[in-house]
């Protein structure tokens, strides 16, 4: 098993594939340990599809001071906190990639991020373990 | 494998880690086997954030006798029947969480949780498996 | 590991459960090599749902044409793509399922469908893998 260490700074997409190291076959599941953050495979081509995953979520899921969300109650964390931890039931918690020889079997336009829900800095830790 | 009933009475999160009894390490694989409920990863401290998480989904897909869903068809069921379906695709059927030594490596804040969508009573079916 | 092909002809879900062969007893994972396309477990009995989470899916993501989704930016692969990758960061790009003495462990009502989120006719790759 490994652990990889994300350092975040604001809300949006942090490529990690370069950062996983595999060996064998086998399957891979990443595992992120948290609940105000999420892991995605997506498009690893052009940053503009990046900021419009993060738009489309930031307006499906506004701040607790948006008038459209004033029926949660789970404030006192900060006007982020809930829309972050509805983010992380709507976005994959964990991600597993088949593996062949060392290599992920990502497709070519495939690549891995965490997405970070949260507006403050975060350290994101996600467990890699290989079957 | 294992099987591990829960026992749900409408709508919300069921708390079921307790249930969960793994030993060595590997890899666990939750399954369950409906379309009308979802399984989830979420925090497991204040009751609000579950609360809270149940009032998003109703209101983003809610009974099919809103005027906002009269495009939905599948209505003979019943008029959560439907909007159960799409909660359940939108919300994950399984969960891989990596195991050492007989404890979950969950983080501090995550417990795991069935999310049901449907008004009536269930007994819902969630596989086990270890890899 | 195997690798399934699924031709579609525009967006809905196409039923795949019968295309996978298993033996033995283990931990089923399907991977889907895109990002433009899903897969997801759904009710296999009434087809009405089927049309039901299409149709939901394309008005929670219009095509970039839609004044909603204007502030979209990555609109140069035409009105449909970037709403694809949105609908694929939001629905599953791996399943995991249980299989015991060659048979897939999935409820009645459970049914194997890959979801297309492009207009235009694709051949998709999906990586089988038992573990």
């Amino acid at each position: 098993m490994q652990r990889y260490l994300i350092q975040t700074n604001g809300p949006g997409l942090y490529a990690f594939t370069s950062q996983v190291d595999v060996t064998g076959t086998g399957l891979l599941t990443l595992f992120v340990q948290h609940t105000s953050c999420s892991l995605v495979i997506q498009e690893n081509a052009d940053p503009e599809v990046q900021v419009d995953l993060q738009n489309f979520f930031a307006r499906l899921v506004p701040p607790t001071t948006d008038p459209a969300m004033s029926y949660l109650t789970h404030t006192y964390e900060g006007p982020d906190d809930m829309p972050a931890h509805i983010k992380a039931a709507l976005l994959p918690t964990h991600l597993s990639i088949p593996v062949q020889n060392g290599k992920l079997m990502l497709g070519t336009w495939q690549g891995l991020y965490l997405f970070e829900h949260r507006v403050a800095p975060h350290t994101r830790s996600v467990i890699g373990h290989m079957s």
